[in-house]
């Protein structure tokens, strides 16, 4: 069977079953589509634009550049996924993004996203439940870097990029396609690509994972589970109870 | 002058002017309080409590615990700070608070800040700006400690707890009272109490900023804002252009 949901719908019913009209107003928010290339920039840093995306196809990451050229990724974005939601909001974007394959995005403003506040609210909360998922998605990404060896950081950081994946269709959780280069993941997980080289050797010769020609295979998602603490809990998408 | 505006109100109130309807909602959400003493635990991870607090007076952290006991420190929280406010939309709370000193604090559940959402559009907008601005805060702490040294990463933090403060009416940037240990600053930098104590000494000797007997003193903030790239920016919090 071919599911002709878009990503975003499909996360959104993984939270709880919308109506009618708040699918109805979902489709309408995507409305304002367009296609941007691998490798650029999406929203600026310090850029006053408050406008945010929802990234219907491919892939993306968002980053902050430091003084001395160096990079800090602060999440990737996959299928689904807000670009810049905070910048609704925010003055100035706090951060940059950049596409990493060819992506499709759907353009949001404050008065459309304040529209759906008024006319949807039940729709307002789902939105807001994955804008809180992305948040605590940063927030393990910042337990990582400042609490977990190299090795554990780079098996957590597939795992749930696995999770997240399979949420919007995307791969089975333990084997997935996965785009981002090797400076991305270094740049993400706060190593150099020659350190983050080596750990991925680690993690193959372990007989862990294997993120080998865009694909990440793991061979044993309990020891891995096991060795980097990974818990669901922060992503929230098991079944509500 | 004595100004009796609570934290809270002071900060929404630099997003941007409330109306007296939206005023009114602002001191009903508050009127749950409570006092909780310093050093207790007041939302746990995993815990479905869907229930938040605005940190009306004293000082938290919010941390998370990794299973080999070590612990990172995710925000510290000043007054006019929310506690928790991702638990009203997960359905398990991502991570856990501690109060630093004795504190008072409102309770919220999520009825009625959906309340808020319906009868004070503007008030919830307020409210998401100030939780953007706190999500903006953990991008940059993600920053500091994946691409920061030891030294710019701490003369980053004092710097952004003044400007925090001072936002809030305590302090005026450069001097502010900071009741935070040295275990807690180091939890919340990825570093060792030792290391805290040798960066703070450099900090000190540098003639940059002196932390002692529970004060923070910015001797130069020109040179620490230019030594850590530290700007306003993502705090958002200068007046609306």
């Amino acid at each position: 069977m071919n599911d002709t949901r878009d990503a975003l719908t499909r996360k959104l019913q993984a939270f709880k079953g919308l109506g009618p009209e708040d699918m109805a107003m979902l489709q309408d928010l995507q409305r304002l589509r367009s296609q941007i290339p691998a490798g650029k920039e999406v929203v600026y840093e310090g850029q006053h634009s408050h406008t945010a995306y929802i990234l219907r196809q491919g892939w993306a990451c968002s980053y902050k550049r430091l003084r001395d050229g160096s990079r800090q990724i602060i999440d990737i974005q996959v299928p689904g996924d807000f670009l810049g939601l905070r910048s609704l909001l925010l003055r100035a974007s706090d951060h940059s993004f950049l596409t990493i394959t060819d992506v499709e995005v759907a353009r949001l403003d404050r008065h459309r996203m304040l529209e759906v506040f008024r006319r949807t609210p039940r729709l307002a909360v789902a939105l807001m439940w994955a804008a809180s998922r992305d948040e605590a998605t940063v927030v393990e990404h910042l337990v990582s870097i400042g609490r977990r060896g190299a090795f554990e950081r780079t098996a957590h950081f597939l795992l749930e990029l696995g999770e997240r994946l399979k949420l919007v269709g995307i791969g089975n959780g333990s084997a997935y396609p996965c785009p981002i280069s090797q400076s991305i993941l270094a740049d993400a997980l706060g190593m150099t690509a020659i350190h983050i080289n080596r750990v991925l050797r680690q993690l193959r010769e372990a007989r862990i994972v294997v993120f080998r020609d865009g694909m990440v295979e793991f061979q044993d998602m309990k020891r891995a589970a096991d060795i980097t603490g990974f818990e669901l809990t922060y992503l929230d998408q098991s079944p509500e109870s």
